[in-house]
């Protein structure tokens, strides 16, 4: 089994269905088909031979979703690169993971080339409807000129694509996903009920992300349709969901909140939208009521995963969310393992814990990674007995939901006691100026590490620091509240996923000093 | 991945849970989880070790639940034995796969005993309410006196289970299916929304069947509700709706019509049933809108598949049953390719056909067998490059709808013309004093072969073979007509899944004469 298996699938069911849709272009399943067979016979006579990386370097189009396809049927590994970083870091990973190709578009055709030419093996193709740039191939000329290939029909435990991981925690490392571990994903998101065989999908989440990853590969095994819009913005969204009646979609919680707090929500008619699959980064509870409120229609479901598990390991359903599921408070947890998957949480010493215990989450099952690139002692770190240790803490209930409390290294430790910063975000977030939050520790002589609160203004509030900090002392306990507040108008410091960096927003109080994990 | 991993799911997520309603004894997987693992300490105490065969001979019951589980947990074979094969048959199979173990309950208890006697080294154990008889080992006993082992935890290519298959091709074969095959059916049907989590599914078909045995393995990982009675008879099965509100159901067509032309039918509660899944054998027109009409509430999911391919292929949903797909004709079609199988149709060259011409079908995928236990010649026959030659003839359209005609053996021709036996029982069906029938080919002086129609009346009815035949020529092409009609009083010759045996209707009139394919 395959990435192409669904392509091939859609061939033989539904080759006259429309696969794809970006801005006015619009191509049937067959179309599809007899591109990626070409294209990847131009990635063959380029010399990309199985096993070799395709690295891409894209905002979102409807050619991204064919070089995903095009360069598993070549045989090759993909590496989409994430959009977001300094070109520096982008030259790190392709150094790291020496890939023969560089898809670029036309946002991206600069500092490609750039890249490129600094590298100096990697080749740049330019896949975009604008002038390709001198010295660069085109993706439509080679697509053209290119004879179809049949599929390389590569095996369960080949690898299919190295997806760099965030950036939360510092240097990048690469995560090699099998095809076997990507079919995982997609049978557990379907057995789910998640992007069915009549999905009408909005790709607004960026494409090099394995969130909207999660959502892409199960529709190519579902055969559905891909709306791609360039990239996320909350008119842009709107107006794709109105025109093309889309049905579902991925997002994470940043664009749930630009979306839902839009003036011109109420403008477009969003009935069509069943669905909102929403994950990468926990939504505060106050949002959720927000969202619910403004999409009626709309069920909210939550992923929880990470790219090291292809990336969904559990799914808390609509139902859950709100009704009987959340007055027993399980709209607070990241829901149960998907059917193919095993969660367990273990103590420092790896064994498991009693439910109701805090401890690192792990997960077993078919999703897990092949490892990092050329890191075997990391992986060996993270990947024990089969057994991905995600890094973040949280607790299993007697029925199998799984709370997720915070990264490990992201827990507040204050006088001893043990402060989960999503608990404390949670409480910040409802205070009614506050439109966004992040709640990290700060170095506290007396104290160890303090409680700190960094948020952003809803537009047109004010937050006032000693009101917000009284808010929350109505609500939760007094070591657990904020101490100081810092009310910043500028955005926060996002990851390419849409997760909020701490790291950076802790940087300034720890130069020089020693946190217990960094 | 192992078939007990849905044991262990349930375990986390639905521990409380109500796994097994069996009369009136009812348990949840908490409690399913201890028996299962105490009894597979009771069969390691015996000697069962990795890979060792335990037969079962039983009707059903919620131990036979039980069984497959404990014999996977144990880490060995589970052999479902046939209820219907004559003590001949059975012992025949139990020395071609040499089980260490026989279960047996209160029905098979006597022939069990003769036939572990036969053999010698078989192990009898009884399994049921009854007193167990001398010298046999008592189940509940064994079960209570063991101690709880762990999950052997046997992985993907391990050997699950031998199915040995019908009877309606002579010596019957083992099929060997892996724990990887069995899930990789699990969840091509849970991605076609069948079973889920929320199932109450009624255990009517025989258990020792692989068709059941779809629902079954599936319900293993969803972590539904099995509701068991012994047999199928059609007003348990109404009985057991009302009672327990089934809402999923696996059924042959002969049980559907047994179901929807029984006269008590109007008295019972069947609201909760909102699907039933039918398969092993085609289901007339006729027989599909009775059904409909009696179950309007009901949705009517066909499946195609067979043993080897543990064992659905195609699925045909209830909206191309009815409607849209109803005028398009598909309601005849077996449905499309489940999500993680791809099916192509062959000629005699082994080579692909366009669509809408008839050929073998042919189907690849993690589904499709291991092998026949003990006959790698008829593997290699039937297993080429991965591809399980089903020995059904079909034909597939643009959209990738299979349509079934025949196995290939059952094909007449006459004058040199195919004629597929379901298109003419299709017609015969429809003919109203007609309850069941088939159409064979016998043989002709003239035309090599001719159509032949053998029919069971309605109750209180009666059939005319000269208004049946003169009704078929309204209908269908003269040649596909039967020339001669019997009319039988006695039920057909039925195999164990409820298929007709048409080798033995054929039989009387190809005795001393050779036939094409036998």
């Amino acid at each position: 089994m395959n990435v192409t298996h669904g392509l091939r699938r859609a061939l033989q069911v539904n080759a006259g269905g429309v696969a794809m849709i970006c801005g006015d272009r619009q191509r049937t399943w067959a179309e599809v088909g007899e591109r990626v067979a070409r294209f990847a016979g131009a990635l063959r006579s380029l010399g990309v031979g199985a096993g070799d990386r395709v690295a891409v370097l894209m905002l979102n189009q409807d050619r991204y979703l064919e070089l995903y396809l095009a360069v598993a049927w070549a045989g090759a590994v993909i590496v989409p690169v994430n959009i977001r970083w300094s070109p520096a870091e982008i030259e790190d990973s392709l150094r790291d993971c020496r890939p023969s190709v560089l898809v670029v578009d036309d946002a991206f055709a600069e500092p490609g080339m750039v890249i490129a030419r600094r590298i100096g093996t990697l080749r740049p193709i330019h896949a975009d409807d604008g002038a390709t740039p001198e010295g660069v191939a085109s993706y439509e000329e080679l697509l053209a000129a290119a004879a179809p290939v049949p599929d390389a029909m590569r095996g369960t435990h080949d690898l299919a694509g190295i997806f760099y991981t965030g950036g939360t925690t510092g240097r990048s490392k690469g995560v090699m996903l099998s095809h076997g571990n990507l079919m995982a994903d997609e049978f557990n998101v379907l057995a789910e009920g998640l992007f069915p065989l009549d999905s009408i999908y909005l790709h607004a989440a960026p494409m090099f992300h394995l969130a909207n990853g999660a959502a892409m590969y199960s529709l190519m095994l579902s055969g559905g349709t891909n709306v791609v819009i360039r990239a996320f913005n909350p008119e842009g969204v709107m107006q794709a969901i109105e025109r093309h009646r889309v049905n579902e979609i991925l997002l994470v919680p940043t664009m749930i909140q630009m979306l839902v707090d839009h003036p011109a929500i109420g403008a477009y008619d969003l009935s069509s939208l069943r669905r909102i699959v929403f994950g990468a980064s926990p939504m505060s509870e106050a949002l959720l009521d927000r969202a619910v409120a403004a999409l009626p229609r709309t069920q909210f479901v939550q992923a929880y995963g990470m790219t090291e598990l292809s990336p969904i390991a559990t799914v808390l359903h609509h139902r859950e969310q709100v009704g009987e599921g959340r007055k027993l408070g399980r709209h607070r947890s990241g829901g149960r393992a998907t059917f193919g998957v095993q969660v367990r949480i273990v103590d420092a010493n790896d064994t498991p814990v009693p439910p109701g215990t805090v401890g690192e989450i792990c997960v077993s099952g078919d999703v897990v990674m092949m490892g990092y690139w050329e890191r075997p002692e990391e992986t060996a770190r993270a990947v024990i007995d089969g057994w991905m240790h995600t890094g973040d803490g949280g607790a299993m209930d007697a029925d199998g939901f799984v709370y997720v409390v915070d990264r490990i290294k992201d827990m507040i430790v204050t006088g001893g006691e043990n402060v989960y910063s999503a608990e404390v975000e949670n409480v910040v977030a409802q205070f009614p100026a506050v439109a966004q939050c992040a709640v990290i520790g700060i170095p506290s002589e007396r104290w160890g590490e303090e409680v700190h609160a960094v948020v952003m203004p809803r537009p047109g509030a004010t937050v006032d620091a000693e009101a917000l900090i009284a808010f929350c002392h109505q609500r939760i306990a007094g070591y657990k509240c904020p101490r100081s507040v810092d009310v910043r108008e500028t955005p926060m410091p996002m990851s390419g996923a849409g997760k909020i960096l701490k790291r950076e927003l802790r940087l300034p109080f720890w130069q020089g000093k020693e946190r217990r994990v960094n």
